[in-house]
Formats: structure tokens, sequence, C-alpha cells
């Protein structure tokens, strides 16, 4: 008998006849001798209802009002969840982040799990019940509700995974798994079966969707193996798990393109210690994620500094760079439709001539190169946006990740 | 400075609009120089959409997962009402039925109130912040949602108001308080300014709608004084209190009719003790509620009974008697189209004469009386149907009650 955590997105419970599929999943999962803790969002759009319901009454709502608000989108999943569970005869209990012993910080839209409690869920669920619990939702030690804000669902159910000591964690979401690129721009992108947690986040930090990053560092630290899986047919999804040797045979898993980005150029500053770290203190007090940075220095002691942001914070970098540049000098400038192309793969930290391949790949599709960084198992370069579906497509053949 | 516990049902908290009407009424009381706890309801129709849903997942929901499901009604308008407050500059702070402290039974979906563990909305209270509270829910000891069933709001604002000894606690509602009779039937109804815990009970039992018995009853046990006011306008309402010596002056309070009411023959059946408690066991045991009840010993060893009970309860009434009748013979017949129409008043204690006028009015309306029956505070009379109206008017002329 196995123990398995599954969690179900906004999506997969979107109305009273998916909760009634997800029910019948369920049942299935326990008829075939497994225990289950399952995790469940708020239906899709209640959220969004809510938020503009606090939005009407009040300019600025307060966080924690926020959370009180938010958490009762997934409180009335798990009860209508355990209702259809009810119904097809499965014993079921709901259970609200609270009543889950999900304790968090005391930062509300954005908790950070604490601890988990799971007395009570363990009990019940030796019982013979399957569990459900409210997403995204915890409580911090003063007996407040807090949110753990986006993909805090995805993180609940990792957390709790961990907490019980699954056997498997599933998370269902609306597509098929991890793959190698967009299979909507890549025809030939094939399902990965396995991938390791470090390429999962290089892979979101690059721009692939599929989960939002902390989820993967907290399943990554605790060292919870989860496979991402659709909710809407039985196919295997991807594995997500800490990196094995066999891992390493495969130089390139995927390739992500992220198109909404931007270039911002600042040329022509004093070169001395210290300049590139105002600069890039001044965008960090603004809250713009930087990503791709290069620097050149000058040869007349000023300094060109280059560097991507999502395209539409460009001109709030713009204004947050106006006081450095009255300090150090220089000039700004900036470009939009710029794409970042990334190529990740543990197999990188045991394989040479990966940046040769991409750069030959992208030469041959008559792709120009703008900026290129690299991390230990990633390669990425900055391209023109409308060459960036093109410029995938050939560099997914030229690394043999088409499907056979 | 005083402490006040104010209540807004469904009606007042309805939509957006309606809540940012009730945060200003907030905030004009507290900027009187008062101290405030709000226990709010559901958004009116909320309730029955989360049931619609509930009853689409499930033919039979369990009754914890509603309270689980229920809940959450109650917590959207606490989030939205101090959200509205903040968004005019009030200081207010949301609590759940757990957060406030409100400990009952585990008795779902009409559980009792335990105990209110009133220390941190008091800190809060103290530290400037008005309090709203969810109204009809609370927390078990093993730490379960709760609801506390129809009317569940008003009870929640009252056993706040009497744990933390509150100075004044207001019913607001969609009516101006409590009446004389009905003001749609009778034209010349009139406010009551002030009215006993026991008379506001009666004129409940005989189908004046104003608030559920139980929540007259604990406000009577806690001694907790309350006044039902409308939300809609400033007017003064009716003010609900222990019986004071002045208020036996008035010799009936008001006149309340319930129309939805049938008449239920038991007749011929054996005489001999305990054949009375057969009958009323058996109907209870198919909880049905029986009312006015009058009992005739034949001369021949049989006895006569009388009863009524709500018109719809008519057929379960029967078939709970059947075998009763089997055993204690018999024939059983009913009639529907009664009503039951009841003059209240603690003057009745000290004042003679009250049957007499009652009788004599209906006589001169030339309405027939069919059972009558009495309490201490009360007399009730089923009469037909369709004189009902013109009886309310007839007897609330004969005892004084028409406004000048």
């Amino acid at each position: 008998m196995a123990l398995i955590v599954q969690k179900y997105g906004g999506t997969s419970v979107g109305d009273v006849e998916r909760i009634k599929k997800v029910a019948e999943r369920i049942k299935h999962t326990r008829e075939e001798g497994n225990q289950l803790v399952v995790v469940v969002s708020a239906r899709s759009g209640v959220t969004n209802e809510l938020i503009a319901r606090a939005e009407a009454v009040c300019a600025n709502p307060s966080e924690r009002e926020m959370d009180q608000l938010l958490s009762i989108g997934e409180q009335e999943t798990i009860a209508l969840t355990a209702m259809a569970l009810h119904g097809i005869g499965v014993p079921a209990i709901s259970y609200t982040g609270a009543q889950a012993g999900i304790v968090t910080d005391k930062a509300h839209t954005k908790a950070r799990i604490h601890s988990i409690n799971a007395d009570a869920l363990k009990r019940d669920l030796h019982a013979g019940n399957v569990i459900i619990v409210a997403g995204f939702q915890g409580i911090d030690s003063d007996g407040q509700t807090t949110t753990l804000g986006r993909g805090g669902s995805d993180l609940s159910a990792i957390a709790i995974a961990g907490a019980v000591k699954a056997d498997k964690c599933e998370i269902y979401t609306d597509v098929d798994g991890v793959y190698t690129a967009d299979p909507r721009v890549v025809k030939n992108a094939r399902k990965i079966e396995e991938i390791s947690y470090d390429e999962m986040l290089e892979l979101a930090s690059a721009g692939s969707k599929v989960m939002q990053s902390r989820s993967v560092e907290f399943a990554k630290k605790y060292d919870v193996v989860f496979e991402v899986r659709s909710s809407f047919n039985h196919n295997p999804g991807t594995i997500v798990k800490e990196e094995v040797a066999s891992m390493e045979k495969v130089v390139v898993r995927g390739v992500a393109v992220d198109k909404n980005q931007a270039k911002v150029a600042v040329s022509n500053i004093t070169d001395k210690p210290g300049s590139a770290a105002k600069v890039f203190r001044a965008l960090a007090d603004a809250n713009i994620v930087v990503d791709m940075i290069v620097q050149n220095a000058g040869s007349n002691g000023v300094a060109n500094l280059t560097f991507t942001v999502p395209a539409n914070e460009v001109s709030k970098a713009t204004r947050a760079l106006e006081p450095v540049l009255k300090e150090l000098g220089g000039t700004i400038s900036s470009q939009d439709q710029v794409a970042k192309l990334s190529v990740v793969g543990v197999g990188m930290k045991t394989h040479s001539g990966v940046a040769a391949t991409l750069f030959q790949a992208l030469a041959e599709a008559g792709v120009n190169i703008d900026l290129i960084s690299t991390s230990e198992i990633k390669i990425t370069v900055a391209i023109e946006q409308a060459k960036a579906d093109a410029a995938a497509r050939a560099v997914h053949t030229a690394f043999g990740l088409d499907k056979a």
C-alpha cells in the first residue's frame, strides 16, 4: 500500500462536473490499494472574482484581509470534493490549511511554510479516509490565516508529501508534463520522462511555465520526488527528482524560450569599483528582476553594461537609473522585441561542445546572437524576438531532442 | 465611551455597495465615541448558491462538510467589510468564528455555543480597532468548523455581547423593529418601543418572524439587552429586555397570526392512561412539532384529541399515527386552511377579562373560534384562515393597539 499525495489545480476542479471527475480519479487510485492525501486549488476564476470584489470596496486592500478573503476559494473546493467522494462511496474528510497543521510565517499573501503538524491528518488517513487539503493557505502562530502566493497549492502538496513521507506526489495540471520544448512551437517536442530539480529550476527561470520555482526548490530541499501530469488523461507525466548519474547521458534536457524580454544598455559610465553595484542596487530597490548581464570594460575609463528585463519593466528600469546616471555619467538605451533562448541539461557538466553546437545551430538558422550568459547546466542567448520560434526548432533538432 | 455590538443580516450586506453603506454606518457610530464589535451574515443568496453546488456533487452531503462549505459565506463578508472600513479610514480586523473564540458543541449544522474566549477580540478592540466577526459559525473542541443553524448570526451577536459585556447590542435587519401586528395586514400597527424576552418568545412561537426563538432565549438566559432595528434608515427600533413593572400596564403587547396551520382530529380512541402519550410520542418520533392541543374525554370510554400542526406536515402526521390508531382504535381526520391568532402581553398576568375581550372582538367580526389554548402571557385561538386578516384588525383595535 503506497501513500500518494495528489494535487489538482483550479482548471481541474473548475466546476461541479470536473470536481466529480476528480473524485472518480481519486476513487480509482484508492481502489488500486493506495492511501491518498489530495490538495486542491480554488475553482479557476474564483480568486479573480474575489479580488474584484475586494477592489470594489477598497482601493488598496490590506494583505491580512486579502488572505482572509482569498482562502475561501480553496475552502469551497475541499468541501465539494469531499462531498463528491461521499457521493460515490469513498470516505473523505476535508481540511483547511489550519486544520492540516500548515504553519507559516506571518508574511501575508506570500507566506513561507514553517512547519507541518500532520498528526490529525495521519490519524484520519490511517482510519481509512481520503484527506482533502486546501492548497495555497496556512495559519501563522497567532492563528491568522495566511496564503502562500502564486503557485502556492503546488507548494502545499510538496510540503505535505514531505511531512507525511509520501511514496509519490502527483501534481495534476492541464498539461501532460514537462516537454523538451513548447509543443505549440516545436512540433517535434517530446515529453521528458525524468528531470532533475536543477534542470526544472533552470527551465522555469528560462520561461517554461509549468511550475513556480519555489515549489521545485522546496522539493529539492526536502528531497520530495514528484510527478507533473494531466488531470484530463491517464498518460504518465514527468518525474522530477534528484539528479542521478544516468541523467548526464543527455546533454540537453530541454529548450526554453521567453519572448517577453527587453534589453537595456547603459553606456559610457565611469568605470570604477562600485559602478556596476550602484546600477544594480538601483534596479533592485525598484523591485526589477534583472536576468542576463554583460559588461564590457571600455578602453578609456568608461564601461558599458547591458542586461535584460521583462519587457513591461523597461520604463520603470529607465526611471530607476536616472539618478545613478547623473552621478556616473553615461547614457541609457533600450530595445524591446527581445527573446531569451536557453538550453538546459545536467549533461553539460560532463560534455564539451554544447556552446559550439548551440551557436552553430543558430548561425545556420540565420539567427544573430545579442547576449550570451551561462550557468553550470544552462546556456542562454538573447536573440531577436521574431526569430525565436525558428531558433527553438533549429536548436531542438541540433541537440537530438526531436521525437523519432 | 460605550461598547456596542452590531449585527447586520444578509440583505444589509447583500452586495459591495451595501457593504460600503454598512461601513459608513459603523464609522458614524464609532465617531460618536463608541467601541464596536460587528457581526455579519453571508451576502443574501450566497448560502443558497453553495447548497446548490453541494447538492450537485452529492445527493446527501455530510453535515461536517456542509459546515466547512457554508462557513465561507460569512468569511467573505467579514473580509470585505473590514476592507470597506479601511477604505474610509477606519481601523478594522476581521475574525472568523474560530478566531473570535466561539467554541461550540460538535452538532454540525445546528451547533450550540458552549463558550466564548474573547481575549484576542478584546485586545484588538482596546487597541482601537473595529472588530468584524463572522456570524453563524464556530469551532468545536477538535478544531472542526461548525455552524449554528437558522438565525445563527443573531445568536453570535447576542452571545458576543454577553461575553464582552457590551453596553448595547443592535440587531440590524430589513424591518424597523417589532410591531404590534404585521403592518402589511394591520395598517394601524405601531412599532413597539420595549418588549420583554417572554413576550418576544411568545410572539415568535405565534408566527411573528423577526427573530428565531433560540436567540431570544439565549439573550434572556444571559440577560443581554438588544435592539432590533433597520439598517436602511436611522429610526429607533424595538428594545428587547427583561420584564419591568411598567410593562404590565399594557395588557396586550401585540397580535400575531400564523396562517400556515392545519388541524388534525383523532376521534374515539380508547380512553385510558397513556393513550395521549402514545399519540404524541409517535408524532415527536416523526419530528413533527405539535402546537395547540385540546382533549375531550368522551362519556363512553373513548377520547377525542385535536391539535394543530404546520400545514405541510399533515400527511406526515397522519402516516405517523396509523400504527397508534391500530392499537387504540379511533379515526383520524384533518382540516387545512386553519390560522392561529395570538394575543401576547405580560400585562395578562395582572389583568382580567383578556379572554372575554378577545372572544367578543372575534364574535363581532363574525369569526368562529375552533380551538383555544392559553399560557400565562398568551391566548391563542385557531380560526378559519380566510378570516385571519380581518380578525387580526378587529383584535388589534379591541385591545387599544391602533396608533393614534
